[in-house]
């Protein structure tokens, strides 16, 4: 089974590298391009758990280290073999 | 509209980053991790466009600039308003 964590900046937060990719973008000819926001993909492979303990799983994982919660919001998805 | 962009190394190529993330959350306990590996979900808003039109143009950004095809792979997906 493989959780599936996006980890993206809150909306209030600016995004420097989301700014610069979308300054690119509008210069080589992408005019409509309106925002860019950059965040992570995590993909975890997990062993031997039901599909609520993963979750209960990734959760924690998020929480100890894997999302900044003052700055960082994220979804879990669950992906089953 | 908005399109997600995945961005993930090819299966083949090794993540050190992902590795650290692998070994730290061994070392916290989550001993059912197998396997992590990172990449990125780009968030690109855009104007005026139908699906078919979002669909083309995502996909010539991510062969301009988004993606590095030699060691990337990428999935877009499109989100209406």
């Amino acid at each position: 089974m493989k959780g599936i964590i996006t980890v993206v900046l809150k909306q209030d937060i600016l995004d420097p590298q989301g700014r610069a990719v979308m300054s690119s973008l509008q210069g080589l000819g992408f005019g409509e391009v309106q925002d860019v926001r950059i965040g992570k993909s995590i993909e975890i492979e997990l062993d031997g758990l039901s599909v609520d303990e993963a979750d209960s799983r990734l959760r924690r994982m998020c929480e100890s280290i894997l999302v900044n919660p003052v700055i960082e919001d994220y979804q879990i998805e669950i992906v089953e073999d």
